[in-house]
């Protein structure tokens, strides 16, 4: 049996029409941007290209685009790049608790400059109440970031709620929007967003490309030095097959978008329906403010890491909450931040589905899932030592 | 014509068995490192397998190193990272006059945060003498960075003994390797060497990935922080295939290089030889301490753009000095700090050829290249404004 991918969020699989577009940057047209001459003049092309494929995506300017590696550089670019940039105006950030571990761990090292952060608290879907937003504005507020859509829960945040009253009150607006750029609409103008980052592998394009957009006139410190690439925002060689590959599946993520939301949304539908059959199975995140290809669950009594091994076992790829704690068994700051209780956040598991994803798929699922869980319930005692199993690589990484 | 790539310095083919490794990792191969299933073991394995690959080219251990998306990247990481970690034991920093951007630049953001940066001059063929870093050196010292070989003028610095005065004194050493490392024999043990940054596209492998050395038992803050990637050090999901690549370059340029050297060597040789014959033409930097494929010069009466433009006209890609003055008209400060005179200094132009570059090229270069400056003398004035040719795209970068 060939297996079923259905870690969408932790991954995708490059798209062929990506790769078509990226080999001749990785063979013959192999020039530096920079360059005078023709080699570099083309690849500085394909660069622009990219750029504006990229911006169509989010309905940005071209030059409102800036490249870089991952959505962790980014994100970390967006905090620390604001931060210097505007620490004369104040030095107090606004984040949530259910932020990305890039945004959570580039806080924490601002703290230590100085700066202070205050991290918004979440209801029991994961989503942060706009007002809350508001209250915890200072004079001293420099930025606001907000994710936009969690890849562990799924949950799809009020950002142009959030956004307008940054605007209101004159307050830089960052949303993480790594999870969902790509896989569903997303509009910086009417949804007030003034930095935002996108990861291209989120939406079939290659690793090593992600940008993060910076509305005009926004002034921002560079988090790599160096020479003049991306306006002098972004030093280094550029990746030029990955920027193609990255704004090759931005156009294609434009144009099937609403093709690709329809086809997952009723397979999702199904899977959570069937999961809820079983008992002690909980969904976490947003019934419905979630993202369209996104499952999410907490099973009792088991551990996540079985979970995910068993699964495996029998075809079916997922993930146990963050990356982080896919490789540990460390209990997810997220689930916790929702009010899940800690025997039950070690049991987390996370579907998610693409464009690949068939009904036969699903059928398949809908009759492994339960039997996994029955089988796990078999040769597992309800109450055994959760918290010893915690793995200090991944609680001491910072 | 088929047009003569004489501009290795800039960026390099990706070598088509480096190629071969890659796409699997473009392909079925998507699985992202952090996974638990078996897609992302093989992603996990193939990630190790490169970091070996890397290890073993410059003689370090797997686990000193990190990777990166560019050398800039590792140049920025490097600088701040040893900085921040280390700022409780001193603030002050040593570099040279003649590092690229990417450290100069980094530098000049420490200064802002409160570091102090001592900037080493060089003697007329670019060289650190050890003794003025020793002399530089105070008990508030933390780190000196030196770059090994220059992309500009060639010139190879005496990294061993400037590391070797900097563990005498228990500061920390960086160089810059990217111009060198796979293109000469580095080991960092015996040449005394904390970290090192070198970069993939030097030696025929992709661009997207690099490396910071980071020698064991050394404390640095990361750049990017988030997820538990590279031991913690630099987040985000990895560029598999890119990562996969470096180290199948790396395994390459490992047991190819006594053979590449040998091959640009004397063809390097014959290029200077020839060109020195022209009226008023200089080599820059040092005359047997640069890298095998460089060459170098500056040509009196003649703008450095004009001359690429003419040489491209002619089927010749070279360069003008650094990445930044390739594209603006900016004297080069590398230049200035060897002494070249400003109105020279706009002339400068670098070939740097590589195992591709044949004897019949350089037969054809040592015609073309006294045709190209004899012509450009004809047409242009001794004495025009250079000065009024600066591109503030370029000054006014940071």
């Amino acid at each position: 049996m060939k297996n079923i991918y259905m870690d969408h969020v932790a991954t995708n699989p490059l798209h062929p029409d990506v790769l078509d577009v990226m080999l001749p940057y990785l063979k013959e047209n192999y020039g530096n941007p920079l360059s005078m001459y023709e080699l570099g003049m083309i690849a500085r092309e394909a660069i622009e290209n990219a750029r504006a494929q990229t911006a169509a995506l989010i309905n940005s300017t071209p030059r409102e685009i800036v490249f870089t590696s991952n959505g962790a550089e980014s994100n970390n670019f967006a905090l620390k790049g604001i931060a210097y940039a505007s620490q004369d105006k104040g030095k107090h950030i606004i984040v949530s608790k259910v932020e990305h571990h890039s945004i959570l761990n580039s806080a924490r090292f601002l703290e230590k400059q100085g700066f202070v952060v205050t991290y918004l608290r979440v209801d029991k879907h994961g989503l942060v109440d706009p007002e809350e937003v508001r209250k915890a504005i200072t004079d001293e507020t420099i930025l606001i970031s907000i994710i936009h859509a969690s890849p562990e829960i799924g949950t799809i945040q009020p950002i142009a709620k959030i956004g307008k009253i940054a605007r209101e009150k004159g307050i830089i607006f960052h949303t993480d929007a790594v999870a969902s750029a790509g896989n569903i609409p997303i509009d910086v103008e009417t949804m007030n967003i003034d930095l935002m980052t996108i990861a291209a592998h989120q939406f079939y394009g290659p690793k090593g490309a992600a940008a993060l957009y910076v509305k005009q006139g926004v002034r921002i410190v560079p988090l790599i030095y160096g020479g003049i690439q991306e306006g002098g925002r972004r030093a280094g060689t550029e990746n030029v097959s990955a920027i193609v590959g990255m704004g090759k599946a931005a156009e294609m993520a434009k144009s099937a978008m609403e093709k690709r939301i329809n086809h997952v949304k009723p397979l999702r539908d199904s899977m959570i329906e069937n999961a809820l059959k079983i008992s002690n199975v909980i969904l976490t995140g947003h019934p419905e403010q979630r993202l369209p290809g996104h499952a999410s669950f907490v099973v009792e009594f088991i551990e996540g890491e079985a979970m995910l091994m068993l699964l495996a076992g029998n075809g079916i790829y997922s993930a146990s909450g963050s990356a982080c704690s896919s490789k540990a068994l460390k209990s997810s700051p997220v689930l916790l931040s929702i009010g899940t209780p800690v025997h039950m956040a070690q049991g987390s598991v996370v579907f998610t589905i693409g464009e690949g994803t068939t009904e036969e798929n699903i059928t398949y699922f809908n009759k492994t899932f339960p039997r996994v869980i029955t089988r796990l319930r078999e040769i597992s005692p309800y109450s055994r030592g959760w918290g010893e199993t915690e793995d200090p690589s991944c609680t001491a990484k910072k």
